[in-house]
């Protein structure tokens, strides 16, 4: 019979699903960042749970506060990629027996960092006793049905765009993880990537609000896992012609001889929004992300056939549907 | 420095409290069985947390199913207590590497028996690597402001009630954890209130819709526990007459000689709900939850002098604040 470490986590979530009776008239369909609730007058309420367990998911050097913070971090990027602002979270936390007051203390101010930097509240939770650091987060926004923004949407000739570079924090956990030399200054900077990430949430409360979107997906699974995400969800394929590489990441890839292209595309704990974009209301787009202080970086076209390639040198080589997985390292 | 083994959940819980912001004009305290967030038009959406831990809060014998459904009951108990629907579960699990296929399906078989037995559906969810199994599930529900039970309303004179007998789980418990002995038909009897709890959701919708009720709260910590609560939020004493002992625990309690009262004030993991009711409206109440084929039962009055107390054979006998604590058993 196979085990947990044998399916990995995609096969294992699907297990799971297929158990579950699914709610008629679903307003989000399930495997997406959230899940919705239809609560009438034309409003959803918008959830989304994530867990971080300190042995998996938790790096060295990586502090408490700062775990506690990213685990709120991660469940409002998810609301981010909807363009809904959080509203309230609840964690619930599995304890070691050996952590200290300090180290609680430590857990409660991070998961308040979280909240009250994208101007949320935590309301509540539950802690338990547990072998492992356990944080799980569930967050709760509400919206406008016509303002939630989709993964199922995107037609061939849309633009691409994504709300930053990549490749910093798989650059980062080569450092924490596999001990790669950095010089200082560039080492503080990949390692504060992994450790202290930023929700994009003003840029999708901006995005939401221009109707430009066709489809959005926050992408913490990695770039090309999330390409594939929005493939599979609308039908379409993708032409990328301008890889959103991180300069910190390139400097990273020269020092080691690794390819930035590749640190870019298959990381993972990177919470930017990857959208899809009409192309007459790009301009509309572009402008409202810059009038919340970011930009808005166009790296391809939706195209009708389902290929994901990347153009780079004026070669086309395919975009593989992989990203960083539960179990599937040992 | 003071470790979590030596802090007790409770301290842990008020360390956390501590360092967050509060919510201004929050609809429901910290601390309550629920946590809420006022959506406008006279509506609240209601949400909450609760995990458990395959190692401290799941005893042998319980299968995985039945421990991936009591996750799910413990949520809904909790929105039961305040009156209202759940309508949508998301669950977070920590899987051990270890699980088979098998296994993983009936942890999602057992979220979908918890959730649909009450008219819910799990939405969605997160899927971790643990040492531990770690089922974390969150509950939402929409409900009218005015029809939210509280905790803090009691006021002298008021009855108290509950909606079952006590006592079945502390002797299930004792069964299963001490290896206490029991004739098969009591045995199979008590495990199973430990193993397959339910929640008294129909009782709670029911209580809600008669506005009859002053306070109300989910017993899961105990009873004697739960009384306490409600006599710090509502600043009054209990006079308790007519201890609800579920006659298998005192079955149960004859056998080994030892106290039902006892295994039916200090146990936990119980779901029934606990209510004081206006005076006036008794009758009222009784019949709303007679007419879901349940029955609510008088258990006592509300006092204006805080103490709470018991009387049982003519004598008077304080009810202690204990129950059930993470970290406080080794």
């Amino acid at each position: 019979m196979s085990k947990a470490e044998e399916l990995g986590e995609r096969k294992i979530i699907k297990l799971i699903l297929n158990c579950l009776d699914q709610m008629p008239n679903m307003p989000v369909p399930f495997g997406d960042d959230v899940s919705a609730v239809d609560i009438g007058n034309e409003k959803l309420a918008i959830i989304k749970t994530d867990m971080l367990v300190g042995k998996t998911d938790v790096p060295p050097r990586m502090t408490l506060r700062q775990a506690a913070r990213k685990t709120v971090v991660m469940n409002i990027s998810d609301l981010a990629a909807k363009g809904v602002q959080p509203i309230a979270l609840l964690a619930s936390i599995g304890i070691p027996r050996n952590l200290t007051k300090k180290d609680i203390r430590q857990i409660g101010r991070g998961l308040n960092d979280g909240a009250r930097e994208y101007n949320a509240y935590i309301l509540g939770g539950d802690t338990n006793e547990a072998s492992d650091l356990v944080l799980s987060c569930t967050a709760l926004g509400i919206c406008e049905k016509r303002h939630l923004m989709r993964r199922n949407r995107a037609k061939p000739s849309d633009i691409v765009a994504v709300t930053g570079f990549f490749g910093k924090t798989s650059s980062g956990l080569k450092i924490l993880l596999e001990h790669f030399f950095a010089p200082p200054k560039l080492r503080r900077e990949l390692v504060q990537a992994v450790c202290v990430p930023h929700a994009r949430l003003r840029e999708g409360l901006a995005l939401a609000q221009t109707q430009s979107v066709t489809s959005s997906i926050d992408s913490s699974d990695g770039l090309a896992w999330s390409l594939h995400e929005i493939s599979r969800a609308s039908n379409v394929g993708f032409l990328i012609d301008n890889l959103p590489v991180a300069s910190e990441a390139k400097q990273f890839a020269k020092i080691h001889n690794l390819d930035s292209a590749e640190l870019s595309l298959y990381g993972g704990e990177e919470y930017e929004i990857l959208v899809t974009i009409k192309p007459r209301l790009w301009e509309r787009a572009k402008k409202a992300v810059e009038q919340v202080g970011a930009s808005l970086i166009k790296i391809g076209v939706v195209t009708k056939e389902k290929a994901l390639l990347l153009k780079a040198e004026g070669e086309k080589v395919p975009i593989e549907a992989r990203g960083w997985e539960h179990f599937k390292t040992v």
